[in-house]
């Protein structure tokens, strides 16, 4: 039960998903209170959505592989942010934490536009080191490619939206909520069912509300 | 309390799904042993993903206005069953319980074909008064508008697949699980573990594993 508590739950998430902010801040609450360990993933709708991947364990269009400035605003956007995001890693896990946050809060709680601008805020506001951000973002070939390693790792299990957690168990669903949850109560209890319903004897492959 | 328990539960189902068997005989331990209330509803798969349907809630091409002979095998199938099912429930509540997990279990246990010969013995086997049945279904203008009512509600709601469950409270979902489950224990355990889910505090849309 120990090693449970501490091999990590991957949270493959997307900057531009509302769902997935909830669901870091749903992740950081329970790391912070509970002591549970999860891992920062990178998943692109802008990928998994593109046109050119039918096939969603087997995309041929990479988001990692496109020039900056390339492509639609949401596919500039989500490029960005997802190299800002493997440059904030590399100053470490809480760096990583704090700007992932920020720049969340900053599109979905504050409603900012999701571009440079805001990055470079969130960047601030997380203390991160900007010199070097800026620098290791100037040659970004070693974030392009960690960024790969999430897309790919996603794509092979299927990820298909934001969030997806994946237990260390290997047991992995979507979780769409609508309600922010910033009480170490409310994530327990949520983070509780979601287990369940992952790990019933019945076998739930989908709970789904009607739109 | 005791109001929700004999207020009934809808449950929207397709004789085409391999998950709606698995529904229908859940809500029937549910029934039998928790008294629980069903109402065996009807929602088209073929309606639902029909290419002159593109908004689920607002359908041009309804199922139940198809000529008999008419349309794909499964669309012929499907309607054949579901006005089956329709005269069934003519000659009672048990008779509809009956005849619907005869024709379920016929196709998805079994692995019959879905097709008049399948509908005439699991109508058989249900106890139905065939001559009766076989009267109701030759003037078929009545079965045809109790279906309609059926999809008309599906679609109001929004529904996309089967089962699907519609409490009394309102709250409804879609719930696809792989295990076949007919003991009283696993049948209260997963529905118990679905309510928790619609009444969840942090307002739960979807739990969805990728596949």
């Amino acid at each position: 039960m120990t090693a449970s508590r501490t091999a990590p739950t991957d949270l493959y998430f997307d900057f531009l998903c509302p769902f997935a902010w909830r669901g870091v801040e749903l992740a950081d609450v329970l790391r912070r209170e509970q002591r549970l360990s999860f891992r920062l993933r990178h998943f692109s709708l802008v990928q998994g959505n593109h046109p050119e991947n039918p096939d969603r364990k087997n995309p041929t269009w990479w988001l990692h592989e496109q020039g900056a400035g390339e492509g639609s605003p949401s596919q500039q956007a989500s490029l960005s942010a997802f190299l800002a995001g493997q440059a904030a890693a590399l100053q470490g896990e809480e760096a990583a934490w704090a700007f992932t946050l920020a720049l969340l809060r900053a599109r979905h709680e504050h409603k900012g536009e999701l571009d440079e601008g805001t990055i470079r805020a969130a960047a601030g506001e997380a203390g991160l080191d900007l010199t070097r951000l800026e620098a290791t973002l100037a040659d970004d070939a070693v974030l392009r490619e960690a960024l790969a390693a999430d897309l790919r790792d996603a794509a092979a299990l299927g990820v298909f939206g934001t969030p997806t957690f994946v237990l260390p168990d290997g047991h992995a669903a979507y979780l769409r909520f609508s309600k922010l949850i910033r009480d170490g109560t409310g994530a327990q209890a949520l983070w509780e069912l979601y287990g369940e319903v992952l790990h019933s004897g019945a076998g739930i492959e989908t709970i789904k509300r009607p739109r």
